[in-house]
């Protein structure tokens, strides 16, 4: 029997999108819904009861969420195409380590630079880039995170590079700038078919934010 | 050569105890280093420069931190005794959803038990109760969240069983009242020596709380 692959998602989450890219990654063929999530399907509702959070893998019916949890489990199904968790169990527990300080710094941060105003966002952005700023240092000198080879913590983090215009236009500086080393891994990861056809477009991201700061009252 | 192992942890952090648990469940001898959070260690700050948190284990010379990291880590490492994680990829995901779900939701709503008052409190309380409300159906009529075998969900979320008093004592409610099959599941928890002997006395937690307390100027 072929895999019967759903994914619930939301064309602009990044969390989303790392579903995206790790299944273009493994070259696996999907169905994708767009979730609405002002009105979420009772499919979503019922896969992720828990969270009721979007991205949702469903497996042969069985769902899957929590972004980096999802990617994991991609990597351990289809293990034989292109690894994106190394092998070596302390190289496995520091890609985990980095993934998961983008979940726990970039996300909040980001979210903060375009919600926030003020010194509220003065000190958002600077997390943002002390925060960006640690990740450059562990890429250091190598292509990717996952040195030669695009891995778990590029997967865990190219996605925000769609965010990166929105944060820059709503917190009024530069990525670049600051972050010059990082601007260029994030463009080599887009010279990459799997990244760049499941990136959404940053003018779409941009006009999802000013959308929602409309509904949430924010100026 | 032997393995060098060495845990720098707080003999009360919820988050030490999975790493003593998943170390005792496996029978491996370490080199256990408390810290004093006030007066963090140079060898903590060299280690984990990035949170500066406990647990950071040390396996010969090179640091591991955030404690399901270390947690799977282990199990990786020494993967014939006692795994901890399902081999099944699916089952995985599973317990890994879990594992998170207790950080997300059972740490912090904890916290705020026993930081807040009024409201605030009640309202953590329920998110409290409705966390574990909702382990407690995960668990169904299961022996351990691993099944037959005691897992990774297990190690996650037994550690905080040092804290109920804690959280009982200052919000003023019996989790047992709430969720009696949780509390069956813990005592048969503590029946095993690699539990029973890596917890912190609950007495110790309150104290330590009370400490916390006075020195943050809660009442």
């Amino acid at each position: 029997m072929a895999d019967e692959l759903i994914l619930l998602d939301v064309h602009v989450s990044m969390f989303g999108m790392r579903v995206r890219v790790a299944l273009a990654e493994k070259g696996i063929e999907y169905e994708y819904r767009e979730e609405n999530l002002a009105n979420k399907s009772p499919l979503l509702l019922e896969m992720n009861p828990v969270h009721k959070k979007i991205p949702v893998l469903i497996h042969n019916g069985k769902p899957i969420s929590e972004s980096l949890i999802i990617v994991q489990y991609i990597d351990e199904v289809w293990k034989d195409k292109f690894p994106l968790l190394p092998s070596d169990p302390y190289q496995r527990a520091q890609a985990r380590f980095w993934a998961d300080f983008v979940d726990k710094k970039i996300f909040d941060a980001g979210r903060r630079i375009w919600t926030r105003k003020g010194e509220e966002q003065e000190a958002a952005k600077k997390e943002f880039i002390d925060a960006l700023k640690l990740l450059e240092g562990e890429l250091g000198e190598k292509a990717y995170f996952g040195g030669d080879k695009f891995g778990f913590v590029d997967v865990a983090l190219i996605t925000f590079y769609s965010w990166f215009d929105t944060y820059e236009t709503c917190g009024n500086f530069s990525v670049e700038e600051h972050c010059p080393k990082l601007v260029a891994w994030a463009k080599r990861c887009m010279e990459k078919e799997s990244v760049s056809k499941s990136l959404a477009d940053p003018k779409m991201v941009y006009e999802a934010v000013l959308m929602l700061k409309k509904k949430f009252g924010i100026e």
